[in-house]
């Protein structure tokens, strides 16, 4: 799904991964994620594509809403997961998205 | 591939795409938009996936090295073909990236 809705300026949260081999309770977890940032105070909305590189971005109203959704406890133990499991490589940047422009047919 | 070598503050533009049915001479100029910008001034990289939704992201020094790339030729050229042709809906948002974080196994 691609998020046209949204006014400049707010944030995006860029995460960029590599899967390892071992995905164990990947799926399901990052279901969930998806699941529980909807809930946050400030959550915009995620945009997601995969094949060897996975990028998922995340829209938020501002950087104090980023800061909540990272200490949420349940997001912790994940990401806890994530780094000692299914992650072979990862790099998240907090970005502020200044202008944008969309298209549609 | 995952660029982990830059040093915010830099510029990310965020082309998130869905296609449309007809991709005649996509995959052709889709790959010559990325040799062409990576000779641009201020090119830093690009990072890209795509499974139902297409997402990419480019890295930039700055936000002037971002308007000399959307003003070249071939690049707008290759822009009205995509308006025209390849695309069904796209949203391309420019952000400037203020933290990061990397993680690697």
């Amino acid at each position: 799904m691609i998020i046209d809705s949204l006014q400049a300026p707010y944030y995006a949260v860029i995460f960029s991964t590599l899967l390892s081999d071992n995905l164990e309770g990947y799926e399901k977890t990052a279901f969930r994620m998806e699941e529980l940032a909807k809930q946050q105070p400030g959550y915009l909305g995620i945009e997601s594509a995969r094949n060897e590189v996975g990028i998922t971005v995340s829209y938020w109203e501002s950087l104090d809403a980023i800061v909540l959704w990272k200490n949420n406890i349940e997001h912790t133990e994940a990401r806890e997961k994530g780094r000692g499991t299914w992650y072979k490589k990862y790099q998240l940047r907090i970005c502020k998205v200044e202008r944008e422009y969309g298209f549609e047919q």
